[in-house]
């Protein structure tokens, strides 16, 4: 195994960081990494901001659930969707693209861009030593992460990543098995899911054992279906329409 | 730099692959590696299909626009968004999770999960010697490629993966200038927008005419523009919906 699959192995969310900022040439860095990743048609549909002002930060925090690791780390990512810089381009030629960027294709796109862009740079900074945590909870009130951070139409936040110098390495979560997410040229019937299920629960249910010396009673399909249970952040919809996304 | 964020700044899109199929052990730990990405809160919300087929290798070619790499490479990944599995979970808690998977942000969360995943699967093949290639023509005729793929409601194909030996090594194309992409604290200005952009489409200009000896004369706001002149691929609202995402 060589050394960038052993780090792409050892991952798990970092949660407490030391009291130490990136060097803005680490931060440069992380952000030249995300920006080789492949991109869809060079189309390059995402935009990065790095938060400094700790008031900001404080606020993403409250917005994430009252995340301290959002406002405690060593540097702040949110990775945006976002086609403002397209309609740019579009004024620049005369060329009304707003169609197309409008379009739910486009919606796609930009999460897909902005996502792989986001994976590079986690990846760039594990190689780094470094530990990160990925921050859906931005999405919990988006509007009000989408105006502190100032974003116009055709931009949106898709998500915080959370980078810094790792003060606890938690254990390595248990994925599905393989045979539950890795089939060969067609999808499986429901009874291989069933079966790649059960094993897993009685994985995750050993893990949660294990972690917390018998105490946590818990299993992966009762974990997700709890989740699962009721709609969560039910504005999404109406924000990327009121954005500009998804609307054709 | 070490050896990973080498890898990562070495990146190009592989379009001709030798004829030399991955061996099993290699596509597992390719999964492996996609498995442990990142995950929002656990959930796992994505399938990976592996095709060896290959009358249905040549079927995708010809969906993706006749792209031949797709029939030919070393191994094709097709990286679905899955919320079925949780549909399963849900059956064997007996709760009912329709509502919360057909939300808006679940289809955010299956693009996201799926696109993590994909990316460490792509950095996994790249230090392993191996080059890719992504593939977002599966989306041209999206219904086709589920149909071929028997996906169930609540799975869809968001882009394939070539993966082999690469028969050749293209140039790296320049990305944005990193001040067009990365922002401290909130969005800039439109002027800094299109001062980006100009700086951006003399790099490309440049880039353009050194690959083909001055015979090919284009910027990147002409490209995207012209790209996003009219909407594509205007069938995925209405399959999305139909495959049961962004519904709520």
């Amino acid at each position: 195994m060589n050394e960038t699959i052993e780090i792409l192995l050892n991952h798990r969310s970092i949660r407490k960081f030391k009291e130490k900022p990136l060097k803005d040439e680490q931060i440069f860095q992380l952000v030249e990494a995300a920006q080789m990743a492949s991109t869809s048609s060079y189309i390059q549909a995402y935009s990065i901001i790095g938060i400094k002002d700790p008031e900001k930060k404080a606020k993403l925090a409250k917005i994430a659930g009252d995340q301290s690791y959002v406002a405690n780390n060593g540097h702040f990512f949110v990775f945006c969707a976002d086609f403002h810089r397209h309609e740019a381009a579009g004024e620049l030629e005369g060329v009304d693209v707003s169609e197309a960027i409008e379009s739910m294709e486009k919606l796609v796109v930009g999460i897909t861009d902005a996502s792989i862009a986001a994976q590079n740079c986690a990846v760039a900074a594990e190689s780094m030593g470094l530990g990160i945590c990925y921050i859906g909870g931005l999405r919990n009130d988006i509007q009000a992460t989408a105006d502190l951070l100032e974003l116009p139409e055709h931009v949106f936040p898709l998500f915080g990543m959370c980078v810094g110098y790792p003060e606890a390495a938690p254990s390595i979560k248990p994925r599905l098995p393989k045979e539950g997410v890795y089939f060969e040229d067609s999808y499986p019937s429901d009874d291989k899911h069933f079966e790649q299920l059960n094993k897993y629960n009685d994985t995750t249910t050993a893990y949660y054992e294990s972690r917390t010396g018998g105490k946590r009673k818990d299993r992966w399909t009762a974990q997700v279906s709890g989740m699962l249970s009721s709609i969560k952040r039910s504005h999404m919809k109406g924000f990327l329409h009121k954005k500009g996304f998804g609307r054709n």
